[in-house]
């Protein structure tokens, strides 16, 4: 019996594919109980410390060491079920395709900048994006990589880019994020117009290309960064970093930023951040500590201290606490200052 | 040549994770022809009977009888290829993430309350949520766990929840799950309010936190169920139900449960349902029965009678058809009945 | 220590299931740069050439050469991460479940139509949805097969619907799709009514029964196909189509049709399509070349020529290079023709 043009379409669809490839599920589910004392919700929630990802990932080998990749990474809320913020992609950790071989690692798609992949290794919660940690507010001081796509989507990533990284240099390498400038659904952004003529109308493309770089450094204990960023709406940020290891158990990093709106705004245009952190193994238990400052040109300075502690119940899973202390202006024009205390405690599990 | 930090960021996305866990991927697929006359689409519909879905889970042996467990199951219409009502949350199944050991099971997240997860052993079509069965009505007399949730959200989930279940002792379990108030986007309740100042303002927070409990007892060819519950408007369900198999192939079952609505309702505050059923296995041939009846405060009963049969084609495909008249009141206020005739023949595969 | 009711429902959640099927997970990513000439945005775009997928199927054999099938396909935008234009439902690609024997092959859910399956085997760009491409305009001459449903939605599906396929007889083959009468949320269609009082009402149920029919003939280097198929709101399409592969490098291909709008247009109510292709593989380089013309009844006619080249990295990952020329109207109603350029270069990875 010979096999007509459905046939084959049909044998394609439900056979078996001649080269499988070996996709990998992975993926981490952090649930936990937390309050933090005057955030919008007062309450004691279950929530999440961590990322909540449901990924798909994949290599292939093309021979003369050139490889194919790809990965395409779910984020959740596990408290409700509902992809991130219920507004985010499907995709939304990352959805990237590229080669890479001895020019280095070249992608294409929508995945964390250069600059915000880079700098979570010098922040003390390794960017865990919740309260007692700095990556979303100071550690960043205060920037977004992504004001042109709709209200709570991702802050730190790029759709529609070239992602390019360096093979290492001894013990150096270079990231280069590159954009287009597609519209991407945002929202209106005043800067300096009005509000019946804005700056960047609804929907409106990037002014210019957004681009990031970052360049690190390794050598032994010591690690460092140099980076910067330009967005959509050309603001800018740049930021220097470092670690350094003085016993293996100990990880000790500092970093430093400064976020340039002079593109959007007249006045106040400059924000500068810092953290300081400790992480600290000993057996299954980690402690971390951190401290850090955002100090924006004119106005209030938001200052946090937070200790972390994680007991690992094996490599892939481990239960945390957290507490911090964050002192803030009530809005970002107040001279007053709002004190938050933040309680975590949850389970952390990779799968 | 020595790694950097994103050469090792890489090595974490792209290369082997040093101790993947097997997730397992499982599934339903469920769909048929149905037709119920006087429903709102009064025509010949593709639609599904069971709940479709796609999950992801995985168990961790942490050793000393310890485990970490986790479970992610998406739910989606296989007519159209939408999630669930088309706005349910990605993980509408549940998203759970947990430790288990000789303390029993506890979990983080959401999923099915203790009352409706141990229930549906007791309802004749085991609690597929279809016009045939009870599960969605009858058997909870009316009753919807989650009311403070956004339109054509699940009825029987919590999210924001913690879930324990004990270790089972001579046969006897009890299951427990706990609620946070955080508000979920719910649309106003008039209850004793007004229209213009309603009991609950639209994306309430629950007035108290919601619960459910309940307990079950098996011995050799008998089982029963206690549980009481009570959601985020304050409404309460309790219920009692029991199966017993006179012969290994025949399982009767019988439940009742009152619903009190007295926190919402100046008048007709109380609903009783009642369901009685028997499924009866002869090789490849399993027949199902069931009748019950709703009775509200001062408004019509419903009544249902429906038979059901399933031909299994292995162990995880069958054959299905099913027949019910239902009786209700046009609305809920009418004191006119409606009668409705339900047919669906369709296929269900798990995988 | 016997289990009860729940202890069982968590094993069955937990535990091993006892007859786990293979479910295959498969995908593509297609990601590069593009840019059209006179698009909307007119600017360079990092978008896809091919759809992109992430799909899960399996295949359960029955015994006496029956077997269950399912097959559930995600459709994304690998530049945003978003679901195919972030409307669609997550498996737009299909979602079906259904049995292949020797009566052939019955599917129920939603999936490509038997035409619009069939057809794309005559296409050069082998019905990739592409500017380069002909398969959403000329090669259907311009045909919806599901005008019924939300706007973004795919325009080559039907859902609610029945897929038989027969065996293949000497070669020869026949396909129907046919869908249910059910509403499915689309726009109104003013078609030969008023904006007040148009022929489809919002959210209309189909006024007849969408089906599809595709009959193919294949003989050693020759295909052909003879194929018609009727939409929700009763737009006719009929298509003819054959290919031939002079040596097996090579492969020709042509194809016409003509859609038939009577139903909801009173004048120029029909639009013929005509398409000529070829696929030339010499080792890893595969070239494609065609060329079209939609002639719309009294309406300019729409011209294409456009080019393709790709390199195959591996059976699995090949680079492109598209390049193609578009005169068409500036509206449908226009007299004057406006010239689109279109240029694409991007990498296409299958997993």
């Amino acid at each position: 019996m010979k096999k007509s043009l459905v046939a084959l379409a049909l044998t394609a669809a439900f056979g078996g594919a001649a080269a499988q490839s070996s996709v990998t599920i992975y993926g981490t589910i952090d649930a936990g109980i937390q309050r933090t004392t005057h955030a919008p919700n007062d309450a004691t929630q279950v929530t999440r410390r961590d990322n909540n990802k449901l990924g798909f990932r994949g290599v292939e080998d093309l021979g003369n060491g050139l490889k194919a990749l790809f990965q395409l990474e779910i984020r959740y809320d596990p408290d409700t079920g509902q992809l991130e913020n219920n507004v985010r992609p499907l995709f939304q950790g990352q959805s990237r395709v590229g080669l890479q071989g001895a020019f280095g690692t070249v992608r294409i798609g929508r995945g964390l900048t250069a600059y915000q992949e880079t700098s979570t290794a010098f922040e003390p919660w390794s960017g865990l994006p919740n309260v007692a940690g700095y990556q979303t507010d100071i550690h960043v001081a205060g920037y977004t990589s992504d004001p042109l796509s709709v209200a709570g989507n991702s802050l730190n990533r790029f759709s529609n880019a070239v992602f390019y990284n360096t093979p290492v240099w001894n013990g150096f390498q270079v990231n280069v994020t590159v954009a287009t400038k597609e519209a991407n659904n945002g929202p209106a952004i005043i800067g300096k117009g009005t509000a019946t003529a804005p700056q960047y109308t609804a929907n409106s493309m990037a002014s210019a290309n957004p681009w990031s770089v970052s360049a690190t450094y390794t050598n032994g204990p010591f690690a460092a960064m140099l980076a910067a960023e330009r967005n959509g709406i050309e603001t800018e940020l740049w930021a220097v970093a470092a670690s350094f290891k003085p016993i293996p158990d100990l990880k000790l990093m500092a970093s430093y930023q400064r976020q340039d709106q002079s593109h959007t705004q007249f006045i106040n245009t400059d924000t500068n951040g810092w953290v300081l952190g400790l992480n600290y193994t000993m057996g299954p238990n980690k402690f971390i500590a951190g401290y850090g400052q955002k100090d924006p040109d004119g106005v209030v300075k938001t200052k946090q201290a937070s200790v972390g502690y994680e007991y690992s119940l094996s490599p892939r899973t481990y239960l945390y606490l957290d507490l911090a202390v964050k002192k803030m202006p009530f809005t970002v024009t107040a001279a007053n200052t709002d004190t938050r205390k933040h309680y975590a405690l949850g389970v952390h599990h990779n799968f």
